[in-house]
Parts: C-alpha cells; sequence; structure tokens
C-alpha cells in the first residue's frame, strides 16, 4: 500500500466559512503522522471520517497560531478517548512548555505518554525513525523558528520467489535473510544470488512538507527527488513583494522550488482567505511545474501517483 | 432592546460531528460578552454570521480545555483584522499566563490592548462595569478553580413624557436629570415630582452562567431571581453518582436549582456525547422547572421574554 496524504485544512492565517489551518495526515502502512494542527484540526478529523487512533507521531513546524492551536485540543481528546499509546511529538521546544502549561493548569491526566523531540532550527537533523519510516526535519525561513519535515518509507523487503526457493530447496528459516538481501548457500558451498531467489521490494516512497517559508532555494538539497512535495504557495506573483516581507512564498516560487529540486509531484496550500478561487494559484504554480495539484480540505493524495 | 444570548455551543469535554464546546456571546445594546470559548469558537462565529467585532469583554469560567482551547485563535483573528479596541479579559489567573506564553512563542505582536481581571475562586465577586452591565462572579464547586457570572443590565434611563415636559414649561437643558430620576423644581419654587414627568424606563434584566458546576445549592443566593440561568446539565439522573464524582450535575438538579433560586428561565447545556437525543434531557429538567429551554448551537434566547 502507498502512502496516503490527508488533507485536512490547508488556509493560512485566519480559518474562513469553508477553509480551515494547516493540518494533514500522512498514512504509512499502520501508521498516521499527524503534520500541523491548526485549531478545529479535531473537527475536521471527525468530518472526514479519520479517527485520531493510530496517529503515533505529531509534526508541528512551528508555533504560529494556524500551524498548532489544535494540538492541545486533539490531546486531550486522544486521553479521554482511552489513547494508552507514547505519542510522539515533534516541534519547536516551546511547544512543550505550552502544553505542559495548560496541562498542569487544567489539571488534565494524559492516560498515555508524551515523548517530545525538538526540532533543530539551524540544521538539517534526523528526528527519528520506525521500523516503516525515518522523519527528519531541515530548516525554513520564516519569521520564527520553523522547520520543514521530510518523511521517508525505509526500504522494504524483498519478495521471496516461491519457485526458486522450492527448485534450490532454502529452507524456510532464512527466508527473512533473503527478504533483507541476503544471498543462499547451498549444502554444497554453492552460492545462489539473491536476485534469482526474490522479486523487488515495493518502491519507497517520501514526503517532504515545507510550510510556512519564504521563497528559498537553499531548501532544494534536503527535498531533491522527493515523490511529494508541499509547498506553501500563500500568494500569487503579484504579491510577490508581500510575500517577501511575510517571509511567505507565491505559487510560482513554489513551483520553482518543485522544478528545481526535480520533485515528482507538487501540493500546494497555505492559502491566504483572499482567494475565493484557488485555481488561480494552481495555474500560477502549473505554468512553472506542471503536475502539481492543490491541497483541498478533504482530499486525499496517494504518494507515488 | 432586550439582551440577547447567542448560544454557539453547549457540549461537554470533546466534540462531536455537530456539537461543539462551551462558548456563548450575550449581546447587551452595543456591546458582544463573550462568556466561555471552546475550541472552533472563531468558526461558530462565521457559521452563524456572528462577528467577533464588537466584543468587548470574554469571561472564561475555568480552564478545561472545552472551556478556553478557541480563546487565543480568536485572539490572533482578532488582531489579523485590525481590532484596536482593549478588549477586558476575565478569568483564572493562569489564563492570562498560558495566553501571554502562546504570545511570546507565536511572536503575535497583537494590534489591542487586553486588561486582564483574574477571578477570584473563594467568594462572589465584582468583576467590572460598564455604562450598560455590570460582571461579577461566584465561586462554583468544580475540579479546578471554577467561576460562575452574573451579568446584570444597569438601571435604565426614564422615559420623557413630552406632554408634561410642555405643560409644566421644563427647559431642555435639565431632561437629562429628569431621565435620572430628578425631580423638577419650576420658578415660583414648586417642585413637580418626577413621576409626573416621566415613563418608566424599560425594565433592567440578568443573566446567570453556572458552568461546570456540582449540584450545590449555595450558588443559589447569587443567583437569585435572575432573568436567565444557564446551568450545566452534563448527565441525566441515573448517571447521578458519576455526575457527582467527576463534579457537574445532572438536569433534574440544574431544574432543582433554577426552582430554589426563583429564575424565570432555565436554560440547560455542556450535555456529555453519549446523549444524541437531548430531548430527555430537556424533559427532565422540565419536570422540576417548566420554563426550561435546550441550549442549542445558533440559537438565539432573547432575555425577558
Amino acid at each position: 500500500m502507498k502512502p496516503e496524504l490527508y488533507i485536512l485544512g490547508s488556509n493560512s492565517a485566519t480559518p474562513t466559512r469553508d477553509r480551515h489551518p494547516t493540518a494533514q495526515i500522512l498514512r504509512i502502512g499502520s501508521s498516521k503522522i499527524m503534520i500541523d494542527c491548526g485549531e478545529g484540526t479535531q473537527n475536521q478529523l471527525l468530518k472526514y471520517g479519520l479517527r485520531h487512533t493510530g496517529i503515533t507521531h505529531i509534526c508541528i513546524s512551528h508555533l504560529h497560531g494556524d500551524h498548532y492551536f489544535g494540538l492541545i485540543g486533539l490531546l486531550s481528546s486522544m486521553s479521554l478517548s482511552g489513547r494508552k499509546d507514547t505519542l510522539y511529538l515533534i516541534g519547536p521546544p516551546a511547544l512543550n512548555e505550552i502544553i505542559n502549561l495548560q496541562i498542569t493548569h487544567g489539571a488534565i491526566s494524559l492516560n498515555f505518554s508524551i515523548d517530545f523531540i525538538a526540532t533543530n532550527p539551524n540544521q538539517p537533523s534526523f528526528v527519528t525513525q520506525t521500523n516503516l519510516f525515518s522523519i527528519e526535519s531541515f530548516p525554513l525561513k520564516h519569521r520564527i523558528h520553523c522547520t520543514g519535515f521530510l518523511i521517508k518509507e525505509l526500504p522494504k523487503e524483498l519478495h521471496i520467489n516461491l519457485e526458486a526457493i522450492q527448485f534450490y530447496k532454502v529452507p524456510i528459516s532464512l527466508l527473512n535473510d533473503l527478504k533483507k538481501g541476503a544471498d543462499f548457500i547451498t549444502e554444497n558451498g554453492e552460492t545462489i544470488a539473491n536476485h534469482l531467489l526474490t522479486t523487488p521490494a515495493h518502491s519507497s516512497y517520501s514526503y517532504a512538507f515545507c510550510s510556512d517559508t519564504i521563497y528559498d532555494p537553499e531548501i532544494v538539497p534536503y527535498i531533491k527527488n522527493v515523490d511529494l512535495l508541499y509547498h506553501e504557495a500563500t500568494f500569487m506573483k503579484n504579491l510577490e513583494e508581500r510575500a517577501q516581507l511575510y517571509y511567505h512564498s507565491t505559487a510560482e516560487q513554489a513551483g520553482k522550488i518543485a522544478q528545481q529540486a526535480n520533485v515528482k509531484k507538487l501540493i500546494i496550500g497555505h492559502f491566504s482567505s483572499r482567494y475565493d478561487n484557488l485555481e488561480m494559484l494552481l495555474k500560477e504554480a502549473q505554468e512553472v511545474f506542471e503536475n502539481t495539484v492543490l491541497a483541498l480540505e478533504g482530499n486525499m493524495i496517494t504518494i507515488g501517483e
């Protein structure tokens, strides 16, 4: 199963009647990784029938409210619904302080542990890894401490060629080694190369999340060749000066970054509330990078398609 | 114009698909007083076409998330939309600490001042007053520092009887004094009693807000005879023990408090998510206190009707 990205919100700054602030769920196998969590994210989960059970990691890019004001409410609801599993919370150091202060004064006794991992705003950093994926962060140039995230599926196991293992009489106890790439040595000492015993593994896919940021080609090395790039596109290019002033990007600039990084697909979001018609932003990005889609809430993107 | 109470949310603990946590707007003349501000309140304002401009005071009863997690988002949006007017924020002392921490780490520069007034959880206290209304707080027995609020319109001005002032030749410069109740003394030194020159003022109405609280008849003196009482009714009476354990009330208990306090009308809310059908809660309260209504989001109650 390929990773799936669910868009829960993609508006900037303030919500509108039908657009919510940034929040996404990346589903990789049985794990869900939440990326940013603007106010009302738990309502958006309910609206789109996505359960918060199974969220193993929450990554917060920065402490502007439209990226994290929904977090404390989600954590409370997770606890009230009986969550026991440790949650990995990844974000700027002050996030931990804010959440703890709210927990203390609300006398909230969480039923689960939060394993907080502080992001480093100064250099690309390994964050954490499971048996399915790794998470790295990298600096984004915004008005405050802000990082992007690079989430990569780990290499998957090779598939066993059943006919071949019968032919070469490979013991079942060795199959796990074969899946990881080992050759097979017969009783006679003959080496049977792995590629004769297996078929290629499914591809592993990668996702990079860049919100919020000024147009900054320095991030290109961190996101090179990813299968899907989310890049903010707050404004259209006629407001490029405004974008620069507030450390945001235009749709055209998002397209440029996608092009320079040679990504497979671009998804743009963090739209200014001034735009009722988002198609204009899409067209602007597509003029530079054709394989672009809009981050529309309720939409799901399969990564690798 | 009589005061109007707008219900933006009345669910307890966690939101459901169609029910939001506690938030209300009390409109008195040109002022709007917000009472509690659960997550998503700014979206509820948008949904019901209520603008946040004109909110002069925000009262927060306590620091359980379903009563204040929407506050920081609303404050941010107020600032982004150019608010300049001072906002009076009323709540437990730690609320100020939490809001300031979020403002600091989000590098939010609010365009307006917040005048914070800490509530006293130990005794009934005068909070603040304008030329239209006064706000008092009183202790509620809940698991953490929690207060109710009593909001009273100030006595209104008497109406001038135009025929009478012509008859008695009252100078226009004295009309404001008459509206406040002064008698008129003629050039001959004769006293004309105020009631001959004016007709009665419109009534002044009062509203009391009690959420969250265990069943506690000690609050009755604070809310005696109010025109409208909001009282939480988290559970039905078959869960009275659970209500007591968590310092909440049943619908029947809300009715009892209304009866003991001789209020004109009762509105119940803070419904547990377990109840799909709220009519059962209404019936239970009405068996004790007939003039009861449900706090349903989107509804407006005119106080004094």
